[in-house]
């Protein structure tokens, strides 16, 4: 298992960045795996990610990352940076929230088994009751909270009360049908995952197969972004698109775009948990 | 040089279609190349294409296809189809429209000049002069004629009176930024073919680039569609996209879309010019 | 639940073929849902696919499928058809072997139990035991036959045994580490998919991601195919590729390889049990 | 048009590469537009690439590239550096060689026309005449020189007289079917990029549409690579693939894989004069 360390920094751009942060994780003994930068010249801002190993069982001295962060506050203030510095042995805990459709939950699960998502999945919140045995299966506590119109604040303070107990980091909307309110949205500002079927902005809302159907596209996609108080409208992380012909009918367009789901998904979380997105605005840097 | 008819037929679903129509054609011994069919359930509608041997330089008779179309004409009433008969020796003729963006414009004519699209191409008409060193290099006649908002109609009436002296059976709007009028639309009603920088229906109308920027998507895409009244509403043909990354700016995702609207565009004239396109309501079977 | 019948047929092109089997079809009164034909004009062949609704639970009579076989029989010795007639209540049975990856196991189990592969799963066989959690929570039954050089043979013989009980119609290799013998696949002639984690004919053979790795391809892929006697060699059925870059490790492309096989498999499998794919030679007519 | 500099580095890796680029960087005053590096831990290399504006055209003081340049040597040496400095004012010549398909040289040079090649154009070499009127079009010298078994050391002599008084920095094969001696590759060790129609390591050497065809491949591709004295085995830059089913033929293959010729191809001699490959081993680095 890997030990490293990922500090993300998003700043004003201006000269000298890439020399300050390199130049004190030099002084520091960093032994870098990665690092990426981008510029965005409109918007006048710089972003980096950098990945380096915290040394265990190698010869050499470990890395002192407490050291290491006190020595890089100036600089944060220096450059008024957002930099977050994350390592790998606190694990990111996630919760999965899913209606009656199972696929993503099942492919995240297993995914998760197989070691290809690096978190903790501590539950599992439905408003149906069929997602539980697969739950079951892969030892995740599943919650069923029923939702109706009326019940909807209510249900909302019960799936928030799990989630504070279960210090949860990230939510991922894995096909969950119903809309969060705008209140549970604020509570997690950069913390919300979802999938929209349909390759956003084309097909905003509900029924989108049934849209790309009548619309008669020749293509369809799937998307997967953060979740903001407007509907399919946050940043975008992810998307892919599958061919269709005239010999598709509404229920083959369901079936091809469950593969896409599982795909823009999967990706999406994985690439949030390693520490590859850098939000700003209503977009995302994705360092590969 | 092959010399083969193409039979499209579009017509309420009902049995024996099939067998009327084959059981016709090996009555005249029509040696089939392809034959596709397609059922729409929902719509109740039938559509077949046919394509066969016209058996010119084989040792075998030549096939009699005025003695086919009149011993068809009943089947057409019976079966209240809507067919078309085309023969190959008689060629499309294409007209293109271009503005001061010419990489379709230079596309389709050395696909044109290569003999991937089987067509005459009697002019070019642009609003732009830039076109027509192009269009002297090929061999084709170019039109410059000017459009202001004054001056539509005027131009329009030009552009038609052009048209019906050319015959032309198609209009290929290569990247033409000019709104078609209604009137001009109707005259034309199954035979102007555009391409749209986008991923139809995701951002209609101008500057689509600069809106896929804007909303951050990671996929960007290119649509041909046949040009009905309402703005980029017509039948999709086809689409294509190519991935972007927050690396690409606005000048990059124009210069990717590129080469999309190259393909795109090529092949919707190409799928036209070979009798595979059927279109119904606001959609299209592509026979392949 | 669909009620249908699928016809393929394969035989030497001639003249008349489609109006013959369509008359008979229409002779019977079918109610035809899908028609496909191909010919293959360098090999001289015909290829047919037609499916039609067995007319149960609807007020027409129901289609007599004994009686339209005896009628069809002379069609199949005067065309000399190669012809077989499926209907859809008998459910193909299929086995599904694998070793100690279970990325495709876990994926067909779950696209069987959502209903997307229209089929029996009587057993899975495995030369690992780890798979056997899985197939106990989908409810099928498992069987763990550990292979050794030493006893191939006998271990052949016991899941031949098996297979025979379970009255297999198909085989599916999802990432099935060992090489069948040539006896073992005479016995199954049109009857085991494999999936390969390469694009074929690239990277035969073993660690292919590494060869892959190594060669610095820009793309991976990976393909389904029937199995035949020599390795890697039998007829295509599926493949997909996946960008990859200079970042990619061999892990990287080993995890990114696993969305490609499920995807060709499940597809393979899907086609293959929908009665799309006529074999020919070391070839595939997939019927959309 | 922008002035810029580019640095592209390939050493052993070893700490405080990034630190000591970026810090030499940041002394001379550069205003970084792009930067990226890569490591490949498994060859020990450290790669990188700086993109970095000469300031002309704006208040503050140009860039002094030679002082920088003379700063830098010490660093080169110290950290066992290969290093490439380009200025964008000084244009990267090349030549075109082509037989008697033209897609691709049809391609490039409206490419080039458009603004998207930054590059000089002094020639074009072919076997055939028939490349002649479109080179004159587009205003670039064409020089025929036949090849034959017999006259090849011959022809290459006046080949390379040619590009040795164009001053030729990249020669790009676009679809030349004649394979360039090992002393002419020698010559150009960094600078022949070739085309080659299919998806390498794949249906390497002549005809690879017809053994796709042979083989019963679903996905067709293309390759661009620098040439090596082994044929077909140079480092890869750019792959991509097509979609065939069995309804194509050779010819259709063909047709199709033009359009993936003429991408792979324009892709990466834009990347090679936009100075984004490192070429290490038998791969490449493409920064994007």
């Amino acid at each position: 298992m890997k030990d490293s360390a990922v500090l993300l920094i998003t700043c004003p751009d201006q000269k000298g960045l890439v020399a300050a942060v390199s130049g004190e994780l030099y002084r520091f003994g960093a032994n870098i795996i990665h690092a990426d930068q981008h510029r965005d010249h409109d918007a006048g801002l710089f972003f980096m990610r950098v990945e380096w190993s915290l040394g265990t069982g190698e010869p050499e001295q470990a890395f002192d990352i407490q050291a290491f962060s006190g020595a890089f506050a100036p600089l944060v203030q220096q450059y008024k940076m957002d930099s977050h510095l994350h390592v790998s042995e606190i694990k990111p805990r996630i919760a999965i929230f899913v209606s009656q459709h199972l696929h993503c939950l099942a492919d995240l699960l297993h995914r998760h088994q197989m070691g290809e998502l690096d978190c903790e999945i501590p539950l599992i919140i439905s408003n149906h009751t069929n997602g539980e045995p697969l739950a079951r299966f892969y030892g995740i506590p599943f919650h069923h909270i029923p939702l109706t119109t009326e019940n909807k604040a209510e249900g909302e303070a019960r799936q928030f009360a799990l989630l504070e107990t279960a210090r949860v980091d990230l939510i991922v909307l894995a096909r969950y049908m119903q809309i969060l309110s705008p209140e549970f949205v604020r509570r997690y500002p950069s913390g919300v995952i979802n999938v929209h079927h349909s390759f956003l902005p084309a097909f905003i809302g509900a029924r989108p197969y049934h849209a790309a159907y009548k619309r008669g596209v020749k293509l369809i996609g799937a998307t997967s972004h953060y979740v903001t108080e407007e509907l399919d409208d946050g940043p975008i992380i992810e998307q892919d698109v599958t061919r269709i012909s005239h010999r598709d009918q509404v229920e083959d367009l369901i079936a091809k775009g469950r593969d896409l789901e599982r795909i823009v998904l999967s990706r999406a979380v994985s690439w949030h948990l390693d520490r590859r997105i850098l939000r700003y605005g209503n977009k995302t840097v994705i360092f590969d």
